[in-house]
C-alpha cells in the first residue's frame, strides 16, 4: 500500500462552516474554473492517529443547527471500525481452519526501503495486524541507499518462497527507483495489492476475475455490502481517479451493475454531477471538499480521504478529516462513514483478506 | 475483431418515427424500467454492406419537418470513409519508407475456425484492407471441428514466426472452444486487437501504457480527434460496456480528461444521462435506440453501432442504422457518424495501423 507525504493545511476548527466563507478558502477554483486535487491521491492512513470524530464547532451554521442536528439523527453512521473488526475476527477463524485442516498459516512479506517514519509506522502497523490474525509476517528493511537490483533479489526470492503469499513492497520508494519496474517484479499470484494491470485489466473486463481487488476500493464496497447498501441500477460518482482508489472503486462499482460517473480534477461542474449520485465515493485527499450542497439527500457516502488539518486546540496540533465535509453531509446524507474510524480501518482488513484469499488459492484449500 | 450473429429487427422504413409509437416498438422498457441492450456489443461491420446513408421517411414528423431539416443543414456529418481512407493513405506511405529503410514489411495473421459465411466476410476483407497498404497478410482457415489445440499450435507458430507483427484471431469460435484461453495464447506484443487483460489494465492506469488500443474505440477517438472536437473537460456518455468497445472507450475518454459516465443495460434513466453529455459514443446494437430528445443540443455522436433492419424498400431486404436515430439526432447534434460510413470503416483502417506500429516497435522503426 501507498504512503505519501503529508500536506498539513491550514484550517480553522470550523473547517465546514457556510460556503460562503469556507469554498474561498478551500476551493478557490468553484464556479467555472476547474477543481486542482491532488495528482496522486494520498489517503492517510496511520491507525496510531486518534480516531474521534471531528468535534462539532458551535459558532458555525448557529440557526439551521437545531433542524439539522434533528435530521443528522437519522444518518447512519457506517462503522468501519467495527466491520474491520469483524472481518479479522472472520479470518482469524478461517486461519486457524485452515492451520488445522492442512497446517499452512498465510504468509505476508513487506519490503521497506529507506527511513521514512510515515511508513515504518504503516509496516509497523501491517506486522501487528497480521500478528493478530494469525498470518506469519516477513519484513525485509532496506537502507535508503540500496539498489533497485537488491529490492529485486529480495522480490525474486520472497516470489519463490512457498511460506509467502503476499508480497508488499512499501511506497514511495526512493526516488532513484524505478516503481513501476519494481512493482511489476513482484509475481502476480502474491499481488495481494491488486495493483498489476494485469488485476487492473481483469477488473475492468466483463467476464474476467481479477486475482486480487486492491485493498482500499475493496473496504469502501464490503462497507456498502456489509450495510445492505444497493449498488445495482443505482447511479454512483467516484471522486478522484487515482490507480490506487478512484479508478478500480468505479470499476468495482460498474461490476456491480451500478451507473457510474468518474470526477476529477479537469471535471467542469463536480458538484452538479456529484449531486446526482446515490452512492458518492470520495478519494482524492482534499479536506472538506465534498459540501452539503453537493450531495443528494439520502444519497451514501464512503469518504476515502483522510486529511490531516491543522488544529491547535488538538493536543498533536493537528486532526483528521475526510474530503467529505461531514456536518454538512450527515445532515443530507442516509448514510456516510466517518473519517477516521471509516474506510481507514478497512485497507488493512482488505490487506489481510487477500493475503489469506492467496494462501488459500496457492494451497487450493476451500 | 469480432463478428456475431446478426440479429434482424423487424422495422418499417420510419424507424425515427416520434417517441409515442417508435419508443414503444424499440423500446417496451422505456419509463422506469430498465433498458435491456444486447449482452455482447455486436458492431455488424461488414463494409461490403451498402454505403448509402438512411432515407428520410416522408411521412413522419409531419409539421416539424420543414425547420428540423434547415436546423440539420448546419449539423457535420463526420465523414469515417474520408478519414479512414485518409489513414490508410498514411499508412500506405510509412510501410513503403519501412520497406525502403530497413526491408521489413508488416505481417498480419488471421486465424479463422469454421465456415460462418459473415466471419469469411470479414477475414476476406481485413485481407484486402491489408494487401491494399501493403500489410502482408497470413491466413489460416481450420474446420469447424478443429481441436483447440491445433488453433493453439497455429497461435503459437506466428507467436515465434518474426515475419508476423499481429495475430488476429476471427471470433466468434465454434462452441466447443475456450475463447478466454485461445485469445491468452496470442502474445501480448502481436495482439493488434489489444483485447488482453495486460493492455486493457494499461489504459485504465494513469502513468502506463498500453501497446494496442482496441480498433473500435480507438477509431471512435480519432474520428474526434480529426475533426478537432475537444475532449479535455468535456461531458462525455458512453452508451454500452462491451470489451470491446463500450469500457475501452470509456476508458480512452477519460485518459483525455473527459467527464465520464458509462450508460448500460441496468441504467435507471439513460435518456437523463445522456442529455447531459457534450459528447456520445453509443455501442449498444440496438437500431435507433438514441433519441433526439437524448441529446443535448451542439453535442458530438459517434455512433458504433451498425443495426441491420427489415426493408422491403431496399433490394436487399434490409438497411443499416446506427444506435442513434439519424434523422432526429442530425437536428440536435453539432456534428454525427453516419451509419454506415461513420465509424465502421474506421475499425479496419485502425487494425492496419495497430500492426505497423507492432511492427514499427518490433524492428525499433522510427
Amino acid at each position: 500500500m501507498a504512503s505519501y507525504p503529508i500536506t498539513m493545511m491550514k484550517m480553522k476548527l470550523n473547517d465546514c462552516s457556510p460556503p460562503s466563507t469556507a469554498a474561498a478558502r478551500l476551493l478557490p477554483f468553484l464556479g467555472r474554473h476547474y477543481i486542482h486535487f491532488r495528482s496522486s491521491m494520498g489517503p492517510f492512513q496511520n491507525p496510531s492517529f486518534p480516531r474521534t470524530i471531528v468535534a462539532r464547532s458551535a459558532f458555525s451554521f448557529s440557526s439551521v443547527v437545531t433542524a439539522a442536528m434533528a435530521s443528522e439523527a437519522s444518518v447512519k453512521v457506517i462503522d468501519g471500525k467495527k466491520v474491520a473488526k469483524d472481518i479479522r475476527d472472520e479470518i482469524t477463524a478461517e486461519i486457524s481452519r485452515m492451520k488445522d485442516s492442512i497446517g499452512v498459516v498465510p504468509g505476508l512479506a513487506v519490503i521497506l526501503v529507506g527511513e521514512r517514519k510515515d511508513s515504518a509506522t504503516y509496516v509497523r502497523n501491517k506486522k501487528k495486524a497480521c500478528e493478530a490474525v494469525g498470518i506469519k509476517s516477513y519484513e525485509v528493511c532496506l537502507p535508503e541507499n540500496s539498489t533497485e537490483e537488491e529490492v529485486l533479489k529480495y522480490i525474486s526470492g520472497f516470489n519463490d518462497d512457498t511460506m509467502v503469499h503476499g508480497i508488499l513492497v512499501q511506497l514511495p520508494l526512493p526516488s532513484h527507483m524505478n516503481e513501476q519496474k519494481i512493482l511489476n517484479a513482484v509475481c502476480i499470484e502474491k499481488d495481494v495489492d491488486g495493483f498489476h494491470p494485469l488485476n487492473i485489466g481483469r477488473l475492468a473486463m466483463r467476464g474476467r476475475e481479477p486475482l486480487f481487488v486492491p485493498c482500499t476500493p475493496k473496504g469502501c464496497i464490503e462497507l456498502l455490502h456489509r450495510y445492505n447498501v444497493e449498488i445495482k441500477g443505482k447511479k454512483a460518482v467516484v471522486i478522484g481517479r487515482s490507480n490506487i482508489v478512484g479508478m478500480p472503486a468505479a470499476l468495482l462499482l460498474q461490476r456491480e451493475d451500478a451507473t457510474v460517473s468518474i470526477v476529477h480534477s479537469r471535471t467542469k461542474n463536480p458538484e452538479e454531477i456529484t449531486r446526482q449520485a446515490d452512492i458518492i465515493i470520495s478519494a482524492v485527499g482534499q479536506p472538506n471538499m465534498v459540501r452539503g450542497s453537493w450531495i443528494k439527500p439520502g444519497a451514501v457516502i464512503i469518504d476515502v480521504g483522510i486529511n490531516p488539518v491543522e488544529d491547535t486546540t488538538n493536543p498533536r496540533g493537528y486532526r483528521l478529516v475526510g474530503d467529505v465535509c461531514y456536518e454538512e453531509a450527515s445532515k443530507v446524507a442516509s448514510a456516510i462513514t466517518p473519517v477516521p474510524g471509516g474506510v481507514g480501518p478497512m485497507t488493512i482488513a482488505m490487506l489481510l483478506s487477500n493475503t489469506l484469499l492467496s494462501a488459500k488459492r496457492i494451497h487450493n484449500f476451500k
